[in-house]
């Protein structure tokens, strides 16, 4: 989906296709990672690897990136460090505000996210994936697309009032989760991705949809625990596993018919998509489609 | 406030006055800390002086606890790497389950919090903390005291319907914070804090309203983070001064008086608190000289 956008950015000369990825400052269990304006997705693949290495050793590490760019899913990180093992938590700075602090309206943070994996024995593994608002932004487009409105509590006028007509949402605000809360929770996770970094947060973040040129000077930060360093790793899997067999076999609201552990339908997707494939939309795989013509290249399924 | 039900515990034999407080598992940014069934308060301490002095040398480090217990405000052990110019988050696991999973009935979770605390140059520094639920269960029991209703989504009933009348607490369940989301992050938080150091979660959680004597088995756990380690302190400190004065600069939406920042006003509290003397409400006052006669000791304010 994010594809056209990405060579966009690519071919305006907003991102550089060959960086110089490399670390500025290090210690035992920590380093900054210098994307030199590369893709995010390669500056944050680095940046896990040093994070998995290092936790290895030191039971723990922290990894920042600098001058990094839009690096997809936020799990994705997360996601690779579960290949180990490990524990992770992964912090973002989005690439637009849609967020005013708590009683504002000055658009000064960004959806910033929190991923967080953490392995299982033989449960999916727990993947927590999440923007500190109700609603992440692209949930607004899709209502626009499909003519429904909003439900309350996603979005407010610009006097605090419910915005539940999608086509306004230029003039309303993102509400985040739990109210000031959220705002906090936005906060910390931009300060600990971007400031912490030297990357750029609030005021400094460049709107990647409406700016093709400005480098982002996006920052990521990912955390790995090893459990392996607390005790027997397996005995920690399965207390992993007894935690969301209980949470899964809890009595259920009326009209409830299942419930579900974070990160749990995202898996069973995945694996259907592995046996059957990925499924694309008529839309995107248009979209898909002309990005190859222009460029010169085949299209999805076309023999090379 | 707690420390009737501190002291009670501590005579029913509940928690352990004189705990032998140990590293059982460690390496160069991490330890595991066992409590011993002591006061959270002290497990606490230890574990974050061992954080702070790791993260010193290894930039980043992880303590964790097990057999501790309640350790009072989440806030305070982030708050004491402050002293050190670091950053730190900490996570919990609550001492009773308030919270089911989204969609269903058991009380499987606790309110399990998250404090994080940023060091600033000239403004009070950013201290997040947090439960996961959109009410604290001591709000809804302030709301019986003052006779007051509940607003929409604090609580909802077994059915789901909103809960508004603060004595049918006990009826109802109290909703995280932007619905599945806060059930994520009280999952993930209270996995962090009690399944990776072998602490209780879930089903195991003792309610220490309701049981004096168990031992809780609490869990927490601190990361500390050195900004020296990314970079100059001082210029961090002083970039995290211009995100907080943008948000406060922010324009307002109509009726509010003031944009605060995420411990805003607890530092001042406690500034005018350290100048005029700590206000205590009569009820607690009076609860508190009953404690002191009750265990043959001064009461506050009484020469000895």
């Amino acid at each position: 989906m994010r594809m056209p956008h990405y060579i966009r950015r690519i071919q305006a000369g907003g991102v550089n296709p060959k960086p110089n990825i490399r670390v500025i400052e290090e210690r035992a269990a920590m380093a900054l990672v210098h994307g030199d304006n590369g893709m995010g997705h390669l500056v944050m693949k680095r940046a896990t690897e040093i994070a998995v290495a290092k936790a290895r050793t030191c039971g723990v590490a922290w990894v920042g990136s600098v001058f990094s760019n839009h690096a997809g899913p936020a799990s994705l990180y997360p996601r690779m460090a579960l290949e180990h093992g490990m524990v992770a938590l992964y912090f973002a700075v989005g690439n637009a505000n849609h967020l005013p602090p708590w009683g504002g309206l000055d658009m000064l943070l960004s959806t910033n996210p929190i991923a967080v994996a953490i392995p299982t024995h033989e449960e999916p593994p727990v993947v927590l994936d999440m923007a500190t608002t109700v609603a992440a932004y692209g949930k607004v487009k899709t209502k626009v697309q499909r003519g429904e409105t909003m439900p309350e509590g996603w979005m407010v006028d610009r006097e605090g009032k419910a915005l539940t007509d999608p086509k306004r949402a230029s003039e309303g605000l993102l509400l985040p989760i739990g109210g000031y809360k959220g705002y906090g929770l936005a906060l910390i996770f931009g300060l600990l991705a971007g400031t912490l970094n030297g990357a750029a947060m609030g005021k400094d973040v460049v709107d990647f949809n409406a700016d093709d040129v400005t480098p982002t000077n996006t920052g990521q930060s990912i955390c790995v625990i090893d459990p392996a360093a607390f005790g027997d790793p397996l005995e920690f899997k399965k207390r992993v596993d007894v935690v969301v067999r209980d949470l899964r076999a809890s009595e259920r609201m009326p009209g409830v018919e299942r419930i579900w552990l974070p990160g749990e339908q995202s898996y069973i997707k995945r694996k259907e998509a592995e046996r059957v494939g990925t499924p694309i939309a008529p839309a995107l795989r248009k979209s898909l489609d002309a990005l190859a013509v222009s460029l010169g290249i085949s299209k999805l399924g076309e023999q090379t």
